[in-house]
């Protein structure tokens, strides 16, 4: 018997079904408190198993944080093709990446996790799916950047919409800091005047980036 | 007298030596294991103290971090300088602020740790003498990029350099990638062609960044 065949026989759509239960319950759980404050045990007495059973669906908190990032990608890409659709000209295109990203708060806490943490930790397989997955998405999301935005390159519509995600994962975690530095922030008004807000600083620095993109060629 | 002679003499100075031999502890495993992989109990056994006995001169492993961090901000500031001195025009600007973060390996580890985990357990006084030495070693080093690079204001200057380490906290972990993903590229050469080279990719979008911040006046 293969391997898939005895995994059909052990029901996969229970198997499935498990899987989306994981992987809602780190959903929710990272949306309320961050991607950084949640464990497998967490993740694991949020959907009433214990953590030995959590691994026969993932093999780590990381390979699951991984996959909704995956979700995240399409997702994003997806939304981002729709508002292209329609999108007349440069500021347009860089608005329909920044305000699409800054709606989408777990996904751009994951950007920022993705090399620092979550590619730490999981198998080769699962970094071979993630890695395909998130190329797929980059390559169909950058070839309608570059339709939209007049005189990008395919190419240089992948880097602008690389770019765009990249700039999240950074600008992310700066925006929306922990405790002690707004803590520190309302004490101090010229430290928080220097904290770089999202959108603004999104837009800048993608309208200039694909304002000078042509000039490298 | 020898300086150890003397500092063991003098109270504050035996303090100042301690925390000297922490910071060094502290650069030395991180540069051999990468910052993610140093936990305070290990500063505290390198040094031969106890993890109570270091909390007495830094509160936190991150806050030993964030002052490594301050550290190799002036150090890198002032080598950009002294590289810019000798500048001749754009490209030059661009390899200073390049060539001197790819020598900079525990540097560009620690800015993509900085607003991931560093900034996260530490005080407010920590955390405030941290963002003014950051946003005084920025200012400096920004306006000396103006001056050298023909054409950029002051604050494009700031916020060319404040990108250069934002890219290079970015691009440092995806360019020296964990086990499970070197496994992947070595099996997968299409994968590996996809993961991007530390300094070209630095060059580019720091000369397309630089070249497209004055249209956005």
């Amino acid at each position: 018997m293969t391997r898939s065949a005895f995994l059909r026989a052990r029901r996969p759509e229970h198997k499935q079904q498990r899987r989306e239960e994981i992987l809602a319950a780190a959903r929710r759980l990272a949306t309320e408190s961050g991607v950084r404050n949640v464990s497998l045990g967490g993740v694991a007495a949020a959907v009433g198993l214990a953590k030995s059973n959590v691994v026969r669906y993932f093999g780590t908190r990381e390979e699951i944080y991984l996959e909704l990032t995956v979700e995240e990608w399409i997702g994003w890409a997806d939304e981002v093709a729709a508002r292209l659709a329609t999108a007349a000209g440069p500021d347009d295109v860089v608005a329909a990446l920044t305000d699409t990203l800054a709606e989408r708060t777990l996904f751009c806490d994951l950007l920022g996790h993705v090399s620092i943490t979550l590619e730490h930790n999981i198998s080769v397989p699962a970094a071979r799916a993630f890695k395909r997955a998130v190329h797929s998405a980059i390559d169909d999301l950058g070839a309608r950047v570059a339709l939209a935005y007049p005189g990008l390159t395919a190419s240089e519509g992948i880097e602008l919409a690389g770019a765009a995600a990249a700039l999240a994962g950074t600008l992310f975690p700066m925006s929306n800091p922990p405790p002690a530095l707004r803590e520190l922030y309302a004490q101090d008004p010229d430290i928080a005047a220097r904290c770089l807000p999202f959108r603004p600083t999104m837009k800048r620095m993608l309208a200039a980036l694909a304002a000078g993109l042509p000039a490298q060629r």
